[in-house]
């Protein structure tokens, strides 16, 4: 007590607050605030990777079934094991191996609370005093939420739009020094739709090899792939470098909200193993929360039985929506796209600032689409780009194409006036 | 490249590696691997606090169905919110607020992995350089390990076995000071199986609001009582000091494995709003992952519809194992229990090593257990305790039985040649 009043010694931990201020969710929610309640047109988000709602994007019943079949059994109401049990981490060595030109072991795997769990081990594994990590832009917020979390140094390469936003090794090759550990990249891209092919994932490989540093494969998007790349694992050159792989079952089964994905380590050398980060994933799992046990009953099923047919489906209708979506934009004067998406479920597209009237920025223009057209899209600037956009184009397609008139119509009525409304 | 010997610039992270060297799971881990594998006895496990296995302790079907309900409609695939979906929030408000003398609100109510990430994001919103917290000894090391992971540091007040594991609050008073933030009680107890009166609670509060901390109440163990104290949630003091009460479904409903948990704001003056402890606790929530979504669609059906009946008899079944373990146990010279458990799953006894041969310490005393018996229990360390042991009688009440004799079999086999075989 002071003067009467009751004094606190506790107050709230502002690290937190800096590094939760950035990430896509943080943006998304800002938006849903700005949406006119008044107006009775649907919500159209175009702005998050989770058509799970979509009729065409429900996920296998399969999948479904096993979670139950898991469920019913009575065996998985126990707590799991630190690192994941072990026939889900079996049958994801034996998933991923399928891709790749040795065997992975149960050893190898290590099942998280979804991709993002899956970044929070990695970031927090390789994380040490004066440590850097290189992450691409236009890239994934959480890496930096992570790592401003963790005192982590991210220091940032672009990606090339021009060349189908492959990674810029100059940039790699400038950046590291002898504290840089690892870099990351994506692929099929979030945000960019791209897709790597083998030659330039090797680059990579050769490029990190080089600087000594590790390669973090985030394929939470992997074999979401409709153009002419294929999907290629980085773990195809795990004998050449250490790759830790990152995914989930989130994207490919469109199941976002089930949490359960890896992290794997691909690395027929044993490096990772021998210099302690094996050590350091299985030490920082011990100290976190795991996925539910009944869904990790249900993953050798899941992995094992479902359908290519169900995989197909999924696939068309992204292709189809890829198309509409690239179509569709090439209408609207004030946005240019660089690259036709060829994977996962974005596109990333440039604002022209001086073909809009009165739209400050990517953030302005995507506060004010959500008050007068109910949709979402999320500003560049979320992603490391400004005054880009990066749009989903995973919807139902109908809703895809409304969403994409909403937005043309907005900036035909955001065109400078002296232009005149002839396009 | 150095002399033709690759150069890798990573390593593991040492601060995991200290923080998680101190958990249940990994001491239970070690003693695992001393189990003889020749050895065709059943495996008896009175080490941790998970009988989801036993028949007895099977949960409530319509617990199941609920979870299978929510899958099957397909409406819980996505990505939860930040914070839990609403209804589950208003449901755990609901919930929570029969037992206390206000109404919680949904905003009170922040959905976590189990009662584990509860902790993590109770000690990550409060922790600043410098701070403190108050920990009780026995207690649960994962605070501990948290606490070492983020740099908090922690301090140890005893609870007194003379006086039912109470809180021994002349020792908070000595340790608090200017950075002191909160203190932690575990009620009912683990590792004590203690029960805590109104009386108590009413003076740890008074206590806390003279230092001006808040009290950090993990009532994971809720309503988990057989003796004669019933359990009084410390939200009730929730007009005169902050609270934040961490619980979970997992105990009461026998479903550790299905990671859904809370963390509740007690604090009817908005002292943790004002502070900025709850501004840090959804921004610790927007940088980590969420429960399972469709698990938190089950929560409003479970928590609203679960009958009495399920709960009267897993109480029952824990009444008669407290009663079995408590009338074995004295029949031990070597282990005197200063408490009959009241509540939560476990005891905590104290070992005479002058009446055992061959044994060093509490350690060894379970290492060797493990070995020759099959049978595993906690040694005290794990808690913080020293030459006392941990014992879970949450079994099936026949391997419960079975356990305990196996328990005397080793005091006996190991008691000083001097002593003879006379007891």
């Amino acid at each position: 007590m002071e003067n009467g009043v009751q004094k606190w010694r506790f107050k709230g931990n502002e690290s937190i607050t800096t590094a939760s201020g950035i990430t896509v969710r943080g943006v998304l929610n800002m938006l849903m605030e700005n949406l006119n309640p008044d107006d009775e047109k649907q919500i159209l988000a175009l702005g998050h990777g989770d058509p799970s709602h979509f009729p065409s994007f429900r996920t296998s019943p399969l999948a479904v079934d096993a979670v139950v079949d898991a469920l019913r059994s009575f065996r998985f109401n126990c707590y799991g094991s630190t690192v994941g049990i072990l026939p889900a981490r079996k049958a994801v060595a034996e998933y991923l191996s399928r891709d790749l030109p040795y065997k992975l072991s149960e050893d190898d795997v290590f099942l998280t609370l979804g991709c993002t769990q899956a970044i929070e081990v990695a970031l927090s594994a390789l994380s040490r005093p004066g440590a850097n990590i290189l992450l691409p832009t236009p890239g994934f917020p959480y890496y930096e939420a992570r790592c401003a979390y963790i005192d982590l140094e991210a220091r940032h390469f672009d990606l090339l739009p021009e060349k189908g936003w492959e990674v810029n090794l100059d940039a790699v090759e400038a950046l590291a020094d002898e504290n840089t550990v690892a870099m990351v990249i994506i692929n099929p891209g979030n945000p960019c739709g791209s897709v790597y092919s083998y030659e330039h994932l090797q680059k990579v490989a050769e490029t990190a090899r080089k600087l000594g540093i590790l390669v973090i494969a985030d394929e939470v998007y992997d074999h979401l792939t409709f153009g002419s790349n294929p999907f290629v694992p980085m773990g195809v050159f795990g004998s050449l470098i250490p790759v830790i792989t990152l995914g989930s079952i989130s994207k490919r089964w469109i199941v976002p909200g089930w949490r359960i994905g890896w992290l794997v380590t691909n690395d027929t050398q044993g490096i990772l193993q021998q210099s302690g980060v094996v050590e350091s994933v299985k030490g920082f799992l011990n100290i976190s929360s795991d996925p539910a046990t009944f869904i990790q009953g249900a993953v050798p099923h899941i992995l094992d039985m479902t359908q290519e047919d169900f995989f197909s489906k999924i696939i068309d209708v992204l292709r189809r929506d890829a198309d509409i979506c690239y179509e569709k934009l090439k209408q609207i004067p004030c946005i240019s796209c660089p690259h036709k998406p060829e994977g996962s479920m974005f596109v990333m597209v440039k604002l022209n600032l001086s073909l809009l009237d009165d739209i400050l920025d990517d953030l302005d223009f995507c506060i004010k689409l959500a008050k007068e057209e109910k949709t979402i899209i999320l500003p560049g600037m979320a992603v490391g780009l400004k005054n880009w956009l990066r749009i989903t184009f995973a919807l139902e397609p109908l809703a895809l194409d409304e969403g994409l008139e909403r937005l043309k119509a907005f900036c035909q009525r955001h065109e400078p006036k002296s232009i005149g409304n002839g396009w």
